[in-house]
């Protein structure tokens, strides 16, 4: 078993609600068994640079609550090459830094994975991501919190709808997945979900529109932004030209999707794996994402904790199909 | 004096949260005052088509909280003509309807003026309207909701703006008056405001973007849709040509400004004019709207209750240059 | 296998969020399927007295994102005597009604357990409850909802307790069951979580908060209700005495942890568990508690779906023990 | 006129939302006319015992939005003493601090008004405080969060009461002035409101829930904390013992109406008069509290800041009969 002794956090790719409560739950656990605790700033393009420090129980005091990461996030092109991995892992040893935690998505743990083979370091991942879509854990950190400010967005743009009698074609994100799409769009009572999973037919779509119930003058149709027939607009100019007369608008929710304070379940997932991969590091383990499954902490392979079409869709799809 | 029995009530034009108040308020005023109270679905098009009901205190229970309108509004071609204003009365005068009160905006009381000239019906406004542009009230029933969703998304784009070091260009409502794109800008702490009222040099936008404190990566301009030199998109490309290494993206908030569960200030805004509406046109006033000057009530002939630009627009705009 | 026509809801014991978005749910599937669906008011109160209504896709339009009951809820005491049963079942008689759905917590599905023996009408059940401490589902429809409005509160104080360098004894409801006081707990960082489940060592209390980090100065204390050492003033009084140079206070959240807009979560497990009961009725099944169990919907009799303790507890408690 | 060079601010009293929004103006506006700034922190205690520092820029980055005081507050008995005053007129001198900015209520403004006639510095107020009751300025930094917190807390406690057909008699923060439950009471529809400034009648009260509407089950009434005929319980008792077939409950919503992310009205007004104050400061003005009054900034002597009934009360009252 290994003897760790200084752990470095940090953040990778698209920031994702929770992220702050994992980076405090990984150094709070850290220094329950008294490890010293760095972070870095900007995931690998910070280790690259040597941007690390020390962090104490007082650097994360207060953070739990807020969304975004305060350890940033970037993209590196460095680290995509060996040499600015090898620079990276001297950051690391110039600071006797012999276990990592990742907090990102399946491109973080790829880097991670490659960084572990050459140099042997010890790296867990966190799943930090909205859209959910990786295999190894039945949620990501930051999905619960992003489908929460969707539907409260979609529950605002119905009071305009029903005011007006008018149909929204609203677009969230997603680009490889509909999970977002699909949960808020049962919690929106959306009349049609448009996502990459199904072969959208945009027929199917404009036959439902025609055969809506009558009494109901005001419709939302939710669409991944990964949908194969195309964005919101593509919808939108499909559905004009088959009802002209309906009073058909466009939202597409964009950025605010990433951000707010996380929700209750996303600051306890963050807390559980941020517990669980420091104690998996003293464990021994490497190369492996921590992940809940079934309720139970679970560890996957970085290689196999990538993205993947959740079993659950198809159910989801004909709930929508019964209550629409 | 007037000896006013029956009154109806309807929104009109595009929808704002503190509607719902607002027709509360009317109902439940005439009921304490023993008149007899409909409600005229869809604005002057309901009218038209006699589209009005009886309301009882029950009609309006639990809707202060609720955003959109129960009456629902739409535009109305028939109205802009005489034989369509010609019918909205015969369908009032079938119900010994005697009075009016109309939430809208300023097509609204234009609509209400005529009216009034060729069949002398007395009718009272109320300012409802998220865009706070009407002379004659210091706000209008929906701007303090308005203003507070904006700022919530944008606290929400600053999360990941933060995390990204990154400069957003977010657009918010406002055609003809950059009233929601102050405040909220001033609420957001942004770093620049452009709005119809003020010539917007691009260039003093660039010069200060180039000045920024150094130590501030994120960056957040917001920009009235209204504004003359285009939109969040236009406003976007210049920025990205001058300085293409910033990481600059767009967010239109789009519709949801416009629902919503409106805010307690708009909650009291629409019972207070409810009320006053309902007392004045018993006291014999009509052609007027209700709105609030300076913390009282005050009446404005519909023909001044129009479009302007709020007199406190240079102070808060000089507050956005020193706090940037 | 019966060939059910009529079905009729309803909403018995203490009201939750979500109960609505599982109303609509029933109602939706029942008419999907072709099915008569009624509505009956105030529970088993309603059902012995006659107040039942029939429901149309419109009578649950615009529903899914509030709180409370539409159908309202009550305590029966006429229901709890054969004879009160029997005027019920005559009354569902009356109109042919051959199937029920009831969402509530253990009384509800007690009550109808004796029902479906007595008079053998199939009854499927819904878990409404915010305790979420119900056997045969991971989470009760309301929890999550519950646990979001509990943190967004002690969000709130956490500002105050910043400011003022306080310490507050927070009292969660769960009468119970510490499943709300542990995850709330968790999500805000609370220093200690007192609750039913585990043997309140006050002395653990004081001994933590005496060798507390020094540079925390403000310090959170969540208690269940239920908790066996007293609620959240009893826990005041031994912390003022230990420690009377604290700043200690005392805040009971109370009723606002029963209403609320569910949270998503909320909204799309009643919608699953209201298509499931509805399918589980047409299927032949009776006397069962719908639920999910591991991402899937699962079935469990009556008698078994009875307040329990979360297997989750002991390591989530050992959590807030590594991250406080 | 004053050459002012270094001016520090610090917050006293009862933390409100917005104070951080006015630490961040003052600090800002400091910085734009090329003072050094200084924070204190807990008030006049750290002022008397020396915890003061430099701030810039960045000190008051991303807490616009944040509820609470990041300069903390407190009370000080050394400071209400001749010694102390002089301990902290020698603590500024040190670091040759000519002009302050104090935010608070009526307390903090007195024990400036002796600072400043002991000591001859320049100190500008700011109003700090939820409960609105200052004369010299129309709202105070704090009131419209508070409201708003209020109004949603009873909107979800109305989905229970509404649920349940109960009365809930809810008290709120307003130790000597009621205008935040007048102004919650009308934002929530509330069937009555007990407040300081109206002897209370308790026999009105009782006469409105005998003769309410018929048709209305659930009640809602406000009772401000400092209302002469005691809390929320003693007001619960008396309706009890009239009406003892009615369920009525009891909640004291409490310290959540202190924190929380500030509303935008609360950051425009705390951006406004925190620029207005060291504009004031460097103007030679002293002694005196920044409001505003009907839309313009205004000052007032801190010995006429004082506590005070808005004349607006009346007519709000009014409108709480008329509507409930």
């Amino acid at each position: 078993m290994s003897t760790i002794r200084n752990i470095a956090v940090f953040t990778s790719g698209g920031d994702s609600p929770g992220m702050n409560a994992a980076i405090r739950a990984v150094v709070r656990t850290g220094l329950h068994y008294d490890l010293n605790v760095f972070g870095i700033q900007r995931g690998y393009d910070g280790m690259v640079n040597g941007d690390i420090f020390p962090m104490d129980a007082k650097s994360v005091a207060n953070i739990i609550q807020r969304g975004g990461t305060i350890l940033k996030t970037a993209r590196s092109k460095d680290f995509m090459m060996p040499e600015g991995r090898e620079r990276a892992y001297k950051q690391l040893k110039k600071l006797d830094i012999d276990g990592l935690v990742a907090i990102g998505g399946d491109g973080t743990f790829t880097g991670a994975a490659k960084f572990i083979e050459e140099h042997d370091i010890p790296v867990m991942g966190l799943p930090g991501t909205i859209d959910n879509d990786l295999a190894g854990t039945d949620f990501t950190i930051g999905y619960d919190t992003a489908i929460n400010t969707v539907i409260s967005a979609v529950d605002k743009i119905r009071d305009t709808a029903e005011s007006h009698d008018r149909l929204f074609i609203i677009e969230v994100m997603g680009r490889d997945s509909g999970l977002i799409a699909l949960r808020s769009g049962i919690g929106t009572g959306a009349e049609a979900i448009l996502i990459p999973e199904s072969s959208t037919d945009s027929k199917a779509l404009l036959e439902k529109l025609a055969h809506g119930r009558k009494n109901k003058s005001s419709k939302i149709v939710l669409v991944a932004e990964g949908d194969e027939e195309g964005g919101a607009f593509t919808i939108a100019e499909l559905v004009k030209k088959e009802f002209p007369n309906y009073d058909t608008r466009v939202s597409i929710l964009g950025h605010i999707q990433r951000g707010g304070s996380p929700t209750c379940m996303d600051r306890v997932l963050a807390s559980r794996l941020g517990v669980a991969a420091v104690e998996a590091l003293l464990a021994g383990r490497k190369g492996e994402m921590a992940g809940v499954i079934n309720g139970d902490v679970a560890f996957t392979p970085f290689n196999k904790a990538i993205k993947h079409i959740d079993s659950l869709t198809p159910s989801l799809l004909k709930i929508v199909d019964i209550l629409s």
